[in-house]
C-alpha cells in the first residue's frame, strides 16, 4: 500500500513530518511512503541518511498556510503539498493521505479534491477524546459541518462504529448521541429526531448521553452535530486547562506547597497527560472516497509514525469499502 | 415588597426554606416573606419561634416532585405549593417567587402561570456559570428552550445585559456569543444570524466567544441557545468533577501522597470552591411578566436567603420594568 504525507502540514513541518515518513518507512516494509512538499526544503533532511527503498519524494511547489482561508487557498494553491497529496488520493496513486495542516483547508481538499463518497452526504472529522479509563471515545462530527440534518447523524454513527470495528477492533461498539439528558424524549429538534434513526439502525446503540459523562467512557462513539461537539470539547480542554494553570499557581504560592506539589508531581503529570487532546493520534475524515487522517498541528514525528501506522490499520481492515458497502450497499 | 417563597421545593425543603425565609424575614424588615407550602409541615417547624411580623405562610395542599412530568405537575397540581407562588406572582399579590423545586416544573409555572411578557418569544434560564476571576458570567439560555432562533438570542442578550447592570451593578456588562470561533463569520446558522443582530442592539456586544474561554471571564453574559448551553455547562462541570476526583484517588494512593495532599488541601478547597456550580446564587428566569428566581435544588438555608436578597435587588432595581420597556418599548 502507498500512503502519502502531507510533508509541509503542521507546526514542526517538514523537520517532523520526514522525521515520521522515515521512521514509517524503516518500520513496515510493506508500505509506500510518499512524502509531498518542496523538494528544496525536504532533500536538506534526507541528506546523509539511509534511505529506505520504500520512500519517495514527491515534489510541491506551494504550502498551505495555517493562516490561509480554507477554501481559497484549496481552490488555489493546485501544487500545494496538501492538495497534490489530496490528488494522489483522489486518482489511486496514494491509498491514505496523512496531513497535520490546515484543518478547514484539509477538510476543503477531502470534500472538492479527494470528493465524497457516493452516498455520504456529509464527511465527518472523528478524532479520539480522552476518557478516564484511558481507551478514549471517537467523537463526530468534530467541526467539518457546523449544521446537520438528523439523518447526517445517522450516517456519522454508522461510520463511526465501522471505524472502532475495523481500526481499534472493538466488536460492538457503543454508540451513545451527545444531549441533554439520558431519557428517549430529551433534546433539541435534531436529537429527538435523529434518536429513533439510530434506534433502527445495525450499530449498538446506547442511547442519549450527557456531557457531564462523556469523560467516564461511557460509550465508544459519541455522535453529535459539529456545532455541539465544537462546544463540548472545547469547555472540556478549556475547563481541564484552567484547572492545571490554577494548580500550578496554587502550589507555587509559598515554600510549603511548593514542596508539598513536588512529592505529587508525579501523579500530576500523570493526570495531566491522561486529559492531554494531543496525544490520541490522527483523527480520520469519513465519509470520503479515499483515507484521509488529519494528524494533530503540533504534531511531531512519533506522531506522524503513529497516523500511518492507523491509516495502515484501517487499508488492511478495508475500512472505506466497508463505510461505502453498509452506506450503500454496494 | 412581598416575596413568595415554594416553602416545599428542593432537597431541602421545608427545613431550609422556613429557616431561609425567617433569616431573611429578620434581615430585611421593609419585605414580606410568604411560605407556600403545606401548613401540617411548616407550622412544626416555626414553633417556639420568635415570628418575624413580617413572615406568613399560605397553605398548599399539594408538592410537585423532582420526579413529576413538569407540563403536567404545573397542569394538574394547581394547589401545589410551586404553582400557588406563581399566581400570586402572576395576580400581583406577589412582587417575586422563588423556588429551588423541580426545574422543568419551574419553567412551565413561568410559562403557563405567570405568563410570558409581553414581546417576549421564549422566556430563558440564566444562571451564573463560575469563571477564574471569580465574577461569574451570567449565561443564557440554559435550557428553558432547547431550539432558538437568532431573535430569541437577540432578546436574551437584551434580557442578559439588563440584569447584570440592574441586579450587579454592571455599568455596561460585555455580552458574547458562545460560538465556534472568534472571527464574525463562524459558526452555525443559529449565530451567523444572530450575530449582525447583537451588533445592533444598543448593548456592549464583544463578539463571539470560545466555549475554552468561558471560565476566562471575558464576558458578563453569553448568550446562546438552551441545547449548546447545557452541553457548555455539563462539560464545564464534568471535567472539574472528574478532575477532582482523579486528584483525590491520586493523592491517596499512599502514604507519601498523602501527607503532601493534606499540605495541599486549603489549596485544593478554595479551587474547587471557585468552580462550585451550586454557590453562585439563584437563576432568574427572564422574559416573563413577574420574576421567578431558580434557586439550587440543594440549596440551603442559607441560598434561599441569598435568593431572596437577589430578588429584593431585582425589584427595587424594577428589573421586569426595564425589561419591559426596552423590549416593548412600553
Amino acid at each position: 500500500m502507498r500512503i502519502a504525507i502531507d510533508a509541509m502540514g503542521g507546526d514542526n513541518a517538514p523537520e517532523a513530518t520526514v522525521e515520521g515518513g522515515l521512521a514509517a518507512a524503516a518500520e513496515w516494509k510493506d508500505t509506500e511512503i510518499v512524502l509531498v512538499g518542496d523538494q528544496g526544503r525536504i532533500e536538506p533532511l534526507l541528506k546523509g541518511k539511509q534511505l529506505p527503498s520504500n520512500l519517495t519524494l514527491r515534489h510541491a511547489s506551494e504550502v498551505i498556510d495555517a493562516e490561509d482561508e480554507p477554501v481559497r487557498a484549496v481552490r488555489r494553491k493546485k501544487d500545494s503539498s496538501m492538495v497534490v497529496a489530496g490528488r494522489m488520493v483522489k486518482e489511486q496513486e496514494a491509498h491514505a493521505m496523512i496531513s497535520a495542516g490546515n484543518t478547514g483547508a484539509l477538510m476543503t481538499t477531502g470534500l472538492l479534491v479527494v470528493g465524497r463518497m457516493e452516498g455520504i452526504e456529509r464527511p465527518a472529522l472523528a478524532p479520539m477524546i480522552p476518557t478516564l479509563d484511558d481507551l478514549g471515545v471517537l467523537a463526530l462530527d468534530l467541526g467539518a459541518n457546523m449544521d446537520a440534518k438528523p439523518e447526517h447523524l445517522a450516517q456519522y454513527a454508522q461510520m463511526g462504529s465501522l471505524y472502532r470495528q475495523k481500526v481499534h477492533n472493538i466488536a460492538e461498539p457503543r454508540v451513545g448521541l451527545l444531549n441533554v439528558g439520558t431519557e428517549a424524549g430529551k433534546g433539541n429538534e435534531l436529537t429527538k429526531l435523529a434518536y429513533p434513526l439510530l434506534e433502527q439502525l445495525p450499530i449498538r446503540f446506547v442511547g442519549n448521553v450527557e456531557a457531564r459523562d462523556v469523560l467516564t467512557g461511557n460509550c465508544d462513539v459519541l455522535v453529535c452535530d459539529g456545532f455541539a461537539g465544537n462546544i463540548l470539547l472545547k469547555a472540556m480542554e478549556g475547563t481541564a486547562g484552567a484547572i492545571f494553570s490554577l494548580l500550578k499557581e496554587q502550589f507555587t504560592k509559598s515554600l510549603k506547597t511548593k514542596l508539598a506539589a513536588a512529592m505529587l508531581m508525579p501523579e500530576l503529570r500523570g493526570l495531566k497527560n491522561k486529559l492531554d487532546y494531543t496525544e490520541h493520534g490522527g483523527a480520520p475524515l469519513l465519509g470520503l472516497s479515499g483515507l484521509v487522517v488529519k494528524s494533530h498541528g503540533s504534531a511531531d514525528a512519533n506522531a506522524v509514525k503513529n497516523a500511518v501506522r492507523q491509516a495502515r490499520i484501517a487499508l488492511q481492515n478495508r475500512l472505506v469499502e466497508s463505510i461505502s458497502k453498509e452506506i450503500s450497499g454496494k
